[in-house]
């Protein structure tokens, strides 16, 4: 049974369901998971006490997932963890990049989603229901374009060979559009460059999303950028939606549920059995 | 500051983003947020290992939110929170029901969602992705008809009422359809019925997923049955979307953002300025 | 040929074109309809009026069909027609389970749709266009999900039994969303889990008219609610279409149209003759 | 009481629900209705026995409705009732127009409804269920661009003058595009082009079925250009939709509600009583 | 080098884009293009100006288009165009009917386009914005339904017997509903079909655009005709989308670009290599 | 009257329909238009050869509008236009920032378009059909957004100036998203961040053809990225649809065409005459 540890400081569309990804239907058996997080905050203090009660719980592996891992906060809570030995995944959006070199010094794996941007934080947009509705958009287009595959299969790579007792290897991945649509394998090309664009369009997000939230002052205009971006989310997930679709219209939908074992199986067609994939 | 545990014990669709309806963009001044979870599995023996957890982190109050609170994780880790003497709010949905009246004896509060329904969770059609999509449905339908203004509004009045040293009165609300259609405050009646109609479509998901996932037995039927739930989930969706853009059309949507102080503001014309609400 | 009769007793969504599915285009040769009907109401008075004129016709076969076949009107007219040693089948809805026990002493075939569902008929709120739109949503999922197709194919089983003069055996059916989906033969299981979904919601429609039109006394309520039952049946009808279109970008539609001599002949691909079936 | 009968022959899209719009929610106390009907066919012998079992009935007043007013049965069914002295209703579509002149000598009222089109009935296309959807769709198009308005409006006007024992002046009604969207009484003038587009669309399905049906001969090209006219259909009601959802919208759906008196009432707010109209 | 000389004179919506239609990426080494044009105007002293300019830039082939070419101004521009000996091809819409036997006379050849309509050219209803709206949805409807793909290919084979110093047979095509749907190659049928429904849709708005322009003159009446006519055009674009985009879905988008050398290659598949076609 | 010329180089979604943007109903009485174009090419050769037919024409005013201003091709154009002495106007799109400053020495005003991108021109994609719908996809854009009325007003001002006899300035304008938006004179703030998120998405297409056509040399994969490309300007023609279709439920989409003297005239009301607007 391999421990582990979900610590989560603030918010990306990737984290709410991360844990699930690994576990959908809360039949395996081969993991036990925990998780702790700070809420909305990713301050230094927080991050510094959610990450001290991680390592308190002994998980055999920690899932670091913040936004800008390269802010002060995720670097503390990642530097704690590093320093327990225990191995340490960081998941965090765009702006990580800049923390990679970091990361790699301290030897933790990283996967960085690019298209999981910023929110458009600003109080007289940003409300509790718009907050929700954009994370339920980002969430769809992540799922359907292959960024959730990408994660959860990595993450199951490293559980796989802490299970084995096989020598680790950390991911390192940036998930741009190609490798997002490429995981997600789909069977219509079309609905691969459906997801490739809804991918962009959501990645594109951020700009206006950072544009509204830090460059422009004036009230009147930033909150038009940032309510354009949650648009440009809303429309994202409308073209994921088409993607799936046309997958759904020839019956090649892939599916890719976890076993009991924690093993990936994989069907295609709606009417036919999961079954376990060639290595 | 008063310290806010959310203890997550398996998922439902307002487990993912809970936290962050209290405190959406970071800002809040008045409150300081933590997280325990055990990820997709409930049973006692995580259920027991975090509520503890939990109560090292020493909160005011904590929320605790599962299905079926009826369950004997849920019910443990209720216990032990109730028995340490901390104010203790359950969120769970239409199953909890049955936990009522113990929960009235155990002096917790409960906030019961009956249209946060069950996913379908058949390994022939349950995977990651098929997983995130349905929560992402079932946010934005959460979302539009008026069911997380609930929530963070409950928990925050008792928030207030511990800032002000007040005497707590924890929330008993069983959300039905014409409960949260009110609470968003829809200004466009149509717009209202949209809502409602896709709140009773999401409530009556759990209808065929109960039956694909205990009641029938062929494979072959139930896969069928739990996709046609979540196609239900995923045309609720549309409809809860329809809502909204009748109200962006009018230039009426509601937006009550917190402040840093806590206080929830509103607006309703997006090139506005939020206020602060009479009492 | 065979004379069929069709009695209406106010509205269900099956009844406007009932008995222009037994004869499509009006091509055939083996049976001859008569309809007799009381409009709106289904008194006892009109429910007898118009079963004694239908009995003046001399008709081989009956189809009573009204809501609600356990009400006075509708069973009074079912009693005449069954005395008068007429075939008689009674299509009705959900209701009329009640009087399942009573048609089967009195030897008459039944058919009842459990998602034929109530209208909305509050007078704030159901006006003739309203009533035609609620008509019109509840055809299309009622074709599109199979309903119809069990309808006259029961039909025409006694018809041509009476051709044949053999023993009649009047159906007993209660048509389920399993059962529906089953008779419309879809070809791509995406497009039969959308119709049973639609079939769903469509069911629930009466949950909320009922609520709406027989429970909820205050009006400003009531008309929210049988608004949001219309608005139910009209997204119902939406993905009762998603599944059709997808049947069509598989050219894959079946299509059953009945011969000249009242065989139902078949075909899949939109360029190709219709064909005789094997039985 | 006003006895008012219905006599179909054959179906329109107007058919079906014709008897519903004076009393769509039953509750009429000044109209009692018998309808008598031929099912599909409406050839000179059906017609003639069903005209006369009307008399029988003894209504106070007739609505003839068929297709094609010209056509012999209808011809033959109209005489008889004209003859009888009744004072006589017809519902037609467009080929009725050849039959005005006879119609005024004949002393029959009319109403003509130039986009209540034709089926594509050919074998290889017309099964029951596509006839149905093709009645769904149209249904919805002649009920949001205001012909069923004008229906039963007309009608109530031959009622109303009945029950005052006033001078009966029958209907002399062509119902095209303007004279449509003019009774719907549209709030938002771009609801109403869109509902004057539909009604055209719809109207210009016609030209296809009539050559689909009679003109082309080589089955595969009048497969393809019935087909086309049924997408047409589907299309209109589409565009049918969007018009009564921009009304919705504004809330300025416009509801005429029958009373149990018979008059007409009409209110325009969702959350409003509907009231007496002014004369 | 064969120099091909496009005059235009008004607008229809296949004149912006006709001179791409040869050589899409600009890749095309056997064709050198020129074009003229007049703006919106096309008097005759505009088209004689610009008819001798396009002749001074000596073409050895002068496509001419513009709307009715029955006109006075491209009647003259014909003239002048064909006294040069230039081999000359009329692209016009309906109305240019009306020529043809004049065109056929003075040796031209023509490709007339029912489907390309006039557009609302009410001074309350159209500017610059609608009017680009309008070709942009006519554009849509005329590129999907197959009709560029006839202009395109008629002129080519012009081209290639030019180059290779054949006699040329200019085209004589009048382009309706099954020649463009026939030219656009569907893979499935009801992509066909819906395609034709477009295609009609589009050809009917002419008739409300001639009502609206010419015949009615209440300013309130005309306003919503033409409006209503563009709506027409919104929704054929939509429809000639769903007729793409299940061509899409079942990756049989016929694709046929310009090598160049001029040649039409042909590939149906998204991934895979377009092909010369045998002849 | 003003004489103004239209040298068109290549291909942008601005230049088809750029003349009719002056004179949508071919009735200004102030200008005559001139246009010459050298199709999809635009070589230097072309270019020299169709900029000095331009000038024979003696224009008062010349606008040049190509891809990337900075080519040579459109270069030479400029050069020979501008050292006519001709006020010449460049329209291009956002690569021709680089040729900013070399047009502003040559005295030359320029409209440089962010958000017209270019098309993904690739045999193994790119057919003719493709290019058109390309194009209509970005004419809905760039007509919604707001960029047409930029256009159009700016050289409506020269224009004014020239029949004025005053002093030229011509403009130097860089359309971004928020020039845009404004000049669209959205009344729905929703509607404008739709337009906004429209404009972007379309101008971020630039990135992907740009990757496709020139970065990416596997054909497999610069297919797929410039389909994204493709599909990114299908959405955002959807997201501006749904701008203008909000403004349409509300009437108040504005109107502004040109009076006969050129005036641009200003309405809101679908029903309403145009007026003068104060200046």
């Amino acid at each position: 049974m391999v421990k582990v540890g979900f610590l989560k400081l603030g918010n990306i569309a990737t984290a709410p369901l991360i844990e699930f990804l690994l576990d959908e239907r809360a039949e395996r058996e081969d993991i036990d998971v925990r998780v702790v997080g700070s809420g909305a905050k990713l301050g230094e203090s927080q991050a510094e006490e959610v990450a001290r009660k991680m390592l308190e719980m002994n998980p055999d592996l920690v899932i670091l997932i913040s936004p800008n891992a390269a802010l002060p906060g995720p670097t503390k809570a990642r530097e704690i963890l590093a320093n327990s030995g225990k191995p340490v995944i960081v998941v965090s959006d765009a702006p990580a990049k800049k923390a990679i070199k970091k990361m790699e010094q301290l030897g933790v794996g990283y996967i960085i989603i690019e298209a999981d941007s910023m929110i458009g934080a600003r109080r007289e947009f940003l409300d509790p229901v718009e907050m929700a509705l954009f994370n339920s958009d980002m969430i769809k287009v992540l799922g359907v374009t292959g960024v959730f595959n990408i994660v959860y299969e990595e993450i199951d790579k490293v559980i796989e060979a802490l299970k084995k007792g096989e020598k680790l290897e950390l991911p390192r991945v940036i998930i741009n559009k190609e490798k997002a649509v490429e995981a997600a394998k789909f069977h219509n090309p079309y609905a691969l460059t459906k997801a490739m664009a809804a991918y962009e369009i959501a990645r594109q997000v951020a700009e206006l999303s950072v544009e509204g939230c830090f460059k422009v002052k004036e009230w009147e205009r930033y909150v038009k950028i940032v309510a354009a971006a949650h648009e440009m989310a809303r429309i994202a997930a409308k073209l994921a939606e088409e993607a799936r679709e046309i997958e759904k219209s020839q019956d090649t939908v892939i599916r890719r549920p976890h076993h009991d074992d924690g093993a990936i199986l994989m069907k295609r067609k709606l009417i036919e059995k999961p079954r376990r994939q060639k290595t």
